[in-house]
């Protein structure tokens, strides 16, 4: 039985002495940070915080976990939306920064590969691609402080998912220091290698429950050499669906992402400097990017004969490309802000959920009836990677409601949406997790063989239980 | 323990109940060419070889087999190339044949994706694909007869792989019948879905020893509007290696294989109507194709430039590009016949390894003078996926030796082989899998946590072991 009263001060000490003390936090004050997260949703206790710097280290830590069966919760940037990095009230388990681990082992621009250690944050890896002129593709809202080993663990999104896929699809590679303390070394740097069970692909989203990512071989690309974006003004979800798949036959389309009317309102009401950047109003907005091996030149080439045709079938009705990097940018912003623009409006209840690109529109049209009903007077912020099939399904409090009680029916919500979700075969978490969030949620929706086989892999790799308990699996 | 020996009439016929006497086949003269194999390396036995057609009855018959400890190999179109289809000889496995599972279930050509069944041929796929005007851009030798299912179970490659990816990147979802007879439905359509253990990668690749793969849904791609294939001479494996960088950053690159001279010189000797499209005689080739979503004259525009760029900078000795269609499918076709045209120059001793692409020069001088050193006169009759890392490292017999004192050396040529692709941190097969061919080489380089790790997962999933015993892992 895995440990479940406070880590005992001899056993932190055993445990500080892996790390040496200046890498060992047992202050409140030091670990609170680490005990609390983004959205304020989750709080933790702990007694411990270990900084290791290697892999040696952090094998040790899990040895010595395993042993005396004391839980172990990773813990890369801290952003990640749904739990999985915060511990339980217990106080029984360490908090096992990996943000010291943060090398780059290797960077090969000709094999178009790098090898980094789980703390490398996410914004550095781009810029180290960037300095070698290739690009990393990952791109999310957090990525000036969450982690690599955290965006493989959570298998980040993101907005280039259209393009160059999940981190899943950008990691050859990797090195894991499973519960036991034993070390898996798969830093393959090869774009090919059937030799037997695909376990990288089971530790990546698998949330720290069934080892520690300590590196990886993350894949790197030739740097797009100019990009187009537009912003679209269209009627429907349907219409934007029609865009969807013209704008995917016309060029390299590295970004496709829907807005709702109200999003817009709430952007232009509450994010500094935004405009809408259309004269008239439009029931949904589209931001459209393509790119180009080649010049802007190209890819505006693209993006002009695109919208000529969507202007003409009248899938679109207004639209207007960036005239500069700048503009570009704005527009970009406009839409990474679109979370924190629904602040100022009130609760927001939340879904990252994804269904098939197709059903969008009958999702969402029978979606939003539902909640209507159930909640008379709420605001539809959708917006999200209709690319992919996910969408940021926010619901604003109705105007002048009590924020309070309207978050209370979170779940209520919730399960409703989830329902409907079910019902086009579509998931209740499309990229930021399970965790302790959805933890409950997940019975009712993954398939019962699947869930079956999922524990029992949890219990093959971490029979103790030790490796981040409570989260994704319950 | 799983039987051993040959399956009895009366349990014969228990199992035949399940499909139905007209596909169960019985007659040595029905079975024999389920049990043996293109290359002819793999002779097995059975006394029994079942059609199922829906996955109800493939469930059905795994119930019976894991009540009875009965070994079931799983086999599509039977084209795979390290025996992992074929049964052993102790008669006690049925042959489960996946053919008659053969339909299409959904074809979504607004969210790009197809529900297929394991037994659909690849080509009928991709020409399914064509006529919704979209690509499925898996392509190999074999098209014509493997089937889909195998193609997931053996992870397969090809010529596409550089710019869409493996068989694991272009599936989204599986149903899988487990040992036990249990169903994983797992068919979801979603481009992004975080909700557990990636359990569709781990039966991707796992060659039938984890369950049986009875239908995917797969990605669909905008078909490209044009392309331009050129072939190219070079004087160095290093001038290769510029020339594929160089081509990444021009355009849209979707495919780049490297060719011996040798190898041209047995295509042009062997290979019916096929002709050196270069004037002058090169140490290698390279087979460019750039795709476009707009026209040919796109793709040739791309092309143009990037070989304007290679001749002069010398990376490039001299380059022809396809005049028309026809003519870049002689290029291909010269491509894609170098085993056949290697058959009439005696035996070959095959490699089919993958290193970091960087690291391709290296490996090929250092791997030469090895076996050089130890056949002297072998003809290096290398080609293959550069781009990917992944070379056929073919090596035909000196000119006058005795074919079966060469081929009796494959082993050790191999071992040597392999010794050096491990010093590269490389891979022993990285597109056709272990089977029963590579079982024995993959214990000597896997990493034994990782070994141990996948005879974990075979033992919980299959603790029978009856689900295809002594491929993969022995």
């Amino acid at each position: 039985m895995v440990m479940v009263s406070p880590l005992s001060e001899g056993l932190a000490r055993q445990f500080a002495a892996i790390v040496g003390q200046g890498n060992a936090l047992t202050r409140q004050g030091d670990i609170a940070p680490y005990l609390t997260e983004y959205r304020d949703l989750y709080h933790g206790l702990s007694n411990l915080v270990l900084r290791p710097d290697s892999v040696d280290e952090v094998a040790a830590i899990m040895r010595l976990a395993s042993k005396t069966k004391t839980p172990v919760v990773p813990q890369g940037g801290n952003t990640g939306l749904v739990g999985g990095q915060t511990p339980d009230l217990s106080g029984a388990a360490i908090i096992l920064s990996l943000s010291r681990m943060n090398r780059f082992r290797d960077v090969d621009s000709v094999g178009n590969t790098m090898v980094v250690e789980a703390g490398v944050v996410l914004q550095t890896i781009q810029q180290t691609a960037d300095r070698i002129d290739r690009l990393f593709p990952l791109s999310l809202g957090s990525e000036g402080s969450c982690q690599i080993g955290g965006n493989l663990s959570s298998n980040a999104g993101g907005t280039a998912v259209l393009a160059y896929g999940n981190t899943r699809e950008l990691c050859l590679g990797l090195e894991v220091v499973l519960p036991t303390g034993e070390v898996m070394h798969g830093l393959k740097r090869l774009r090919k290698d059937n030799t037997g069970y695909d376990l990288r692909d089971l530790f990546i989203g698998a949330e720290g429950t069934l080892g520690v990512i300590t590196a990886a071989v993350m894949k790197l690309f030739p740097k797009p050499r100019g990009r187009s974006v537009a912003f679209i003004g269209t009627q429907t979800t349907e219409s934007a669906l029609a865009l969807l798949a013209r704008a995917k036959a016309a060029g390299t389309l590295t970004g496709f992402e829907l807005i709702a009317r109200i999003g817009m309102e709430f952007a232009v009401r509450h994010i500094e400097g935004a405009r809408d950047p259309l004269s008239a109003q439009h029931h949904w907005y589209v931001l459209a990017e393509f790119s180009s091996g080649r010049s802007d030149e190209d890819a505006h080439a693209a993006m002009e004969h695109f919208l000529t045709d969507a202007l003409e079938t009248g899938e679109a009705d207004d639209a207007v490309i960036a005239a500069s990097g700048a503009q570009a940018d704005a527009f970009w912003h406009l839409r990474e802000n679109l979370s924190w623009a629904q602040k100022p409006e009130g609760g927001s209840i939340k879904h990252d959920i994804a269904v098939p690109v197709a059903s969008i529109p009958a999702f969402l049209a029978e979606a939003n009836r539902a909640v209507e009903a159930l909640i008379p007077g709420v605001r539809f912020c959708t917006f999200g990677h209709m690319g992919d099939g996910n969408l940021h399904y926010n619901i604003s409090q109705p105007v002048g409601a009590d924020k309070a009680a309207f978050l209370a029916r979170w779940h209520e919500v919730n399960a409703l949406v989830h329902d409907i979700v079910g019902n086009f075969d579509g998931s209740i978490s499309a990229e930021h997790g399970i965790g302790q969030l959805k933890r409950d949620e997940l019975l009712r929706f993954k398939d019962p063989v699947a869930l079956d086989l999922m524990r029992r892999i949890k219990q093959q790799f971490d029979p103790a239980g030790i490796m981040n308990p409570g989260k994704l699996l319950s």
